[in-house]
């Protein structure tokens, strides 16, 4: 049999926003590698058979480092089999598929990729916050605020990241959040623009924070989030129903 | 029993790319209420004795406008009944769902949200292209193409999207495509951009035209698409593997 790699995106992190793709590519694999942020639940649903190797960065290995990821996946397509790449969201946004799929492609294996749910459209779901709206929302834009040496990256066009009648989504955003508000500040941002944080976007025990570029900075760091972090900015996040109600009414909805 | 409506998002086209939780909603649903673009395959999952209404534009209704929409729901909600707004797509990207949820909260109704995989990500699995990569593209951008005439909005921060380390996915695209690509370059976009149309992205009838900013117009004017179509503009669209390449691998990774 003839290996391959799929790259599967696992969604947000409640297991239910799963595709049914990835459930079938899952159930079908010799192989998972998983990323850290990939919930238990979701890696049970895989062929009781399958080897599960965790890859992320809290990996059980002492250093699983990007390449030696790709000589992983490498070796085993050769060996024949079927492995499923699990990455936490959508393997396409900030999961740096493009360096995975180059080297696979000049490996000469085949290769597929499965659209997951992304952190920013689990946020806005849970939140009720539609993230576009006519006239106060017409462009929509994702950054990451977590550079290769885990600083704010430099080469962003922040004027762009300012504009009033953008909605933004800022995926890994917690540590550098007060970098982040100065720089936007520096571009002409309204202090008073909504700001929320959102940390564990769509699992249980999800957090959000409320406030404005001002006052983020403070109650952020005062609540001290521990879970991967989205930064929602825009005049669409303020308001919205509470977080509880929000839960209650859902709770009604689902049942 | 109380009545709640619950906002779904479809997924881009495949059947596949539904989620778990909104194959669970649709099939504990009194009533579907869906647009256009939702897959037959996706109603056919849900439960055989829910009602299900076309909302979209072209539905069978002379006119189904936004308001007869959530008066629609309201009245449903009132009458008891579990309610599911299928959206193609994800329902917070260019949904009109804060428009939704602003009338059902006003009028006390139970309200969820599930989020689907929007349109840009499946067309950047088919096409096996990441969205976002380290330097060439650090920010992402969605706009919709299409404003409340039906011709290209005004307001937008055309200098953004034409930034050349940004990749942008234009929705609803193919009919403003040529006033797009003069705004892009009255902005200062370089005309050898690669840029991309995907039509009906991730359905077994999707087509992907490759050029530039110069060339994409009038090659997709010379294969006047009908379905729903993405603009994929920005470094990270040169290359990639063929599309025939693409399936050929894929189909091996799948099987």
């Amino acid at each position: 049999a003839k290996g391959s790699i799929a790259l599967v995106g696992a969604g947000p992190g409640d297991p239910e926003l799963l595709t049914l793709k990835a459930l079938r590519l899952l159930q079908a694999a010799d192989v998972v590698l998983y990323d850290d942020l990939v919930a238990p639940e979701i890696l049970d649903m895989g062929r009781r058979e399958a080897t599960k190797i965790p890859v992320g960065k809290r990996g059980y290995r002492p250093s699983c480092k990007q390449d030696d990821i790709i000589d992983l996946m490498i070796k085993l397509a050769a060996e024949g089999k079927r492995v499923v790449r699990l990455k936490g969201g959508d393997p396409m946004i900030f999961g740096r598929a493009s360096e995975e799929l180059a080297a696979l492609h000049a490996a000469g294996i085949a290769t597929s990729v499965t659209p997951g749910v992304t952190a920013a459209l689990g946020a806005a779901a849970s939140l009720q916050l539609s993230l576009t709206e006519r006239v106060r929302a017409r462009r929509l834009q994702f950054i990451t605020a977590h550079a290769h040496d885990g600083r704010l990256p430099e080469d962003i066009d922040w004027r762009a990241l300012a504009d009033p009648c953008a909605s933004s989504v800022i995926y890994m955003g917690a540590r550098t959040l007060n970098s982040l508000v100065e720089r936007l500040a520096a571009h002409g941002a309204d202090p008073s623009t909504p700001a929320l944080l959102v940390e564990r976007a769509t699992c249980p025990d999800e957090r959000v924070i409320r406030g404005t570029l001002a006052s983020l900075p403070a109650k952020a760091a005062a609540l001290s989030p521990s879970g991967p972090c989205l930064i929602l900015i825009g005049a669409v996040f303020a308001g919205g129903v509470e977080a509880e109600q929000i839960r209650e009414a859902a709770d009604i909805a689902i049942a």
